[in-house]
């Protein structure tokens, strides 16, 4: 692994870009291990159950994931709504509790519903009269997508009908003059780059997720990952929507225009909300050109603060080509390095930073990051580091920062943290944390998004520990609050987080979201206890 | 002036940027003559009432704008009103009605209103004590900016109250290392983009009105402008919002993080509502760095066809660099050399183009400006074109695209309209009007956003001319709606556009925009007869 992935050195910083470019040949071995979920879809049904299998902890899911106490007063589904249902998606109303399974329970395995029907629709028609008869039926209703969030907001809490987008996944249009593609909200994120590679554009936002996640989950989750540093959040990028509302109307916001200030932008309501405001059926989003050149760098750093000084002088010299800047730390380096056998191809660090660069010109791009390579070098903010321009090598690189989330799951039971802070107090908190917890957790790592002041925190532990828990929250939560940070800054609140919201916004604003869902979903039956408080029912 | 801007030859292109910058003296005549919107601020009543003199046309604009036909059951303001507000705003209570005439017309002069009171708070909780209080005594508030809206939005329609935040013009904070600016709604944007630069940042919009409108207008109306291509719109831009509701609660949405997925993003509905769902009174927004290099170039086109053509090279080129692509056509180039006596720097053409890059390189962005130069030139698809890279003649060259809408207000009555279409299709529009039209029109112009798909289509007469509206009207709605465009791509609806709504959007969008307005501002106090059309009351 040292010998495919040279170091950098003050001098032979070009040779080693050069020599990179020359071996295009095998694939890295460094993405041979494990199972990723970035590389393998999980395209459907079997794919999760061979997943949960492999991983054999299906006890460790909670029925109603311990943050639900009650069910609210819902029907139950009958004969009488089968037989609807079986006659509106003939083949497509599913049943069978083994085929349910993987939709009745997260990819983390934390939460489990205990749904007895999956719903498959092709067509906004059919997820319009779906909703119709829930909603005169008083049935609760829980959209899923890829089944690929971290926040318990995918599965049914209770006994909610699963209305799966998996089956609408057609692209319906794509400009290449404007780069605005339009497409139904199941298709998968990773075959939509595809589809794009080939037109060449790319997709505004990239995930670890990717062969899993729908674009209308991503959407309705308002998901951020890799590339909003660049491109920006997806109320920016999504243009247009289409929307089921709970009554089954069909609020058709479908514009593919990149300006349009005809009244309110309704189709924000609809971004970020979880599926508890309508069910989205169709997106379309302004996808920037392919980059002509990309190059990823993958660094040490002996100190945080030496991270963020690499940051700032990355952000001036690198400017518009910059795309990304990740980091992980030592802890999440061992955890790759133990459960998926990936190799650190730099010495060993305390912090590890990813960057990549996106441009129109690969000899600019070249000369710029040289640039910076020389001077966060010869300055010391950087003791190691290696460069590729290749995609199987740049891959290679990435999925030391993609897989951490992977490598966690094998690590034990995962406490999840996703913040938003100052970015200059992003790893205050793990610091803080691991000294506070003690020993009482297996592991406190860190990683994530230093360019959008977002930091993934995570705790495993052997097993489920009420204890642990009971140390780690509202103690990561009040950190947060007395920083102004975000408790969820990209994974949303979902069943996890929901009661947790008085910590980042105002009385007022959960009050008004409470209005709006009263307006949008009045008998409540849109994905039921995810996203707004208890306190609110 | 011709020899202030050399053209370009092909082979002469980097003496040529060359030549630019080594004289950095004198302003650019260019910029020397008019008044313009955009280097002369109007900070107040008193310069307002200078531009109404110079212009004289105080009889063109009509009472009610002749869009709205009778006055809602609201109350009338009473001297035990007045003494409440002379309470709580001593001095910043205008009843003068010399000192209220400016803010009860319009910049373009075509509505006017008949306040007879005007506010001028200076906090967040004097905004919330007077909403509190005409929601209580249902008296109608206008919300007023800078006043430089183009839609009749910014005035009061009958008697409204006028709110005014030109006093709330204070910057509350900056954070250097993340570039998020916090300051109060009445802002103007040049003094903070001043204010940015002396920090080495920059606002992420741009536009004609600067030297007046204010940031809490530009949010409320969603202002597009000149930069929205590289910067995207202010949906992504702006991190926070401060609002105070109809009935005077305080809404903090103030988050200054990049990410927050914490319930809904209750920010959104308050971007590009105009004024009719709450007050902003303070908004947090996303800086990016101050470009190290700025270059201008303006080209010449024989057809919109080979302009089109130009741009798509140019998007395959520039790449990252690109910050602008703005056209206007001969029409408004005549407009400028007669009103303006601005002087084209270039051969006579159909179509100009302005193409702006900005950068962190000047070497690298030269180089590719330079390559594109070449090629559109030896492909023959620009005619004609100079290029300048400091300052001054920066300025200058985009006054030529800027200064537009100055010349067209000394054209005669002028009838606006701004459009968002495919992008090969926006100029198909004014061809089709100017056929269309004939001769009952003194000018039909069009320039724009070429890279947002947005065209400002322009139609001068004389005076007000009744007969020529009905000729345009419902013409280039139905046009637009034809090519599932946008009737208002970035100047809103206000007064003047509010019942065509339903040529861009589906009755069940408007229907939920009634339901929204009806939640957040029950009494609809909040600048009523906007926006929303006449047929939900």
């Amino acid at each position: 692994m040292a010998a495919v992935f040279p170091r950098l050195s003050r001098q032979g910083l070009k040779a080693t870009v050069r020599w990179l470019r020359s071996h295009r040949a095998s694939p890295p071995a460094v993405c041979g291990v494990g199972c990723s979920l970035t590389s393998s879809a999980l395209p459907g049904l079997v794919a999760h159950k061979q997943i949960r299998r492999v991983h054999g902890k299906r006890d460790e899911a909670d029925p109603a994931g311990g943050a639900a106490s009650r069910r609210l007063p819902f029907s139950t589904v009958s004969q009488q709504d089968l037989d609807f249902f079986n006659r509106l998606l003939p083949g497509r109303t599913i049943t069978d509790p083994d085929l349910l399974e993987s939709s009745n329970v997260d990819w983390l395995k934390s939460v489990r519903g205990s749904s007895e029907v999956l719903l498959r629709p092709e067509s906004t028609e059919e997820v319009s009269q779906i909703l119709r008869y829930c909603n005169e039926r008083r049935l609760a209703v829980n959209p899923q997508g890829g089944n690929t969030g971290l926040v318990g907001g995918s599965v049914p809490v209770f006994d909610e009908i699963i209305l799966s987008t998996a089956l609408m996944n057609r692209v319906l249009s794509f400009d290449h003059v404007s780069g605005i593609l339009t497409c139904q909200a199941g298709c998968v994120l990773e075959n939509l780059s595809s589809y794009l590679e080939e037109r060449d554009y790319i997709m505004p936002l990239d995930l670890g997720a990717k062969g899993s996640c729908h674009i209308g989950g991503n959407v309705a989750t308002n998901a951020g990952g890799l590339r909003l540093l660049r491109y920006g959040s997806l109320r920016g990028t999504v243009l247009g929507l289409e929307v089921v509302l709970a009554d089954g109307k069909i609020l058709n916001c479908l514009a593919t225009l990149r300006k349009d200030n005809t009244g309110y932008d309704l189709k924000q309501l609809f971004i970020g909300s979880e599926g508890t405001l309508g069910v989205i059926t169709a997106v379309s989003i302004l996808c920037p050109r392919k980059p002509r050149a990309v190059n990823v760098a993958f660094l040490g750093c002996s100190t945080f603060q030496q991270l963020l000084e690499t940051f700032q002088r990355c952000r001036g010299m690198l400017g518009e080509i910059l795309s990304a800047f990740e980091f992980l730390d030592s802890a999440c380096m061992r955890l790759l390095e133990k459960h998926l056998k990936l190799v650190n191809p730099i010495t060993e660090s305390p912090f590890y930073i990813v960057i990549e660069t996106a441009g129109s010109n690969a000899a600019h791009d070249e000369e710029k990051l040289h640039s910076f390579l020389e001077e966060v070098m010869e300055s010391s903010l950087v003791t190691d580091g290696t460069v590729a321009t290749e995609e199987a090598k740049i891959k290679a690189l990435w999925a030391l920062r993609e897989r951490v989330t992977e490598a966690l799951t094998h690590d034990g039971y995962t406490y999840k943290y996703d913040i938003s802070l100052p970015v200059e107090k992003i790893y205050q908190l793990v610091t803080d944390m691991r000294e506070h917890l003690g020993d009482r957790a297996k592991n406190v790592v860190g990683y994530g998004h230093v360019g959008d002041g977002n930091l993934h925190l995570n705790i495993t532990s052997p097993a489920k520990d009420p204890a642990l828990l009971a140390a780690i929250e509202p103690y990561v939560y009040e950190w947060t609050a007395a920083c102004r940070g975000s408790i969820s800054a990209e994974h949303g609140l979902g069943l996890k987080k929901k009661n947790y919201i008085h910590f980042s916004k105002a009385p007022e604003a959960v009050a008004l979201m409470g209005d709006i869902k009263s307006m949008l979903d009045p008998r409540g039956i849109l994905n039921p206890y995810k996203t707004l408080p208890d306190s609110l029912h």
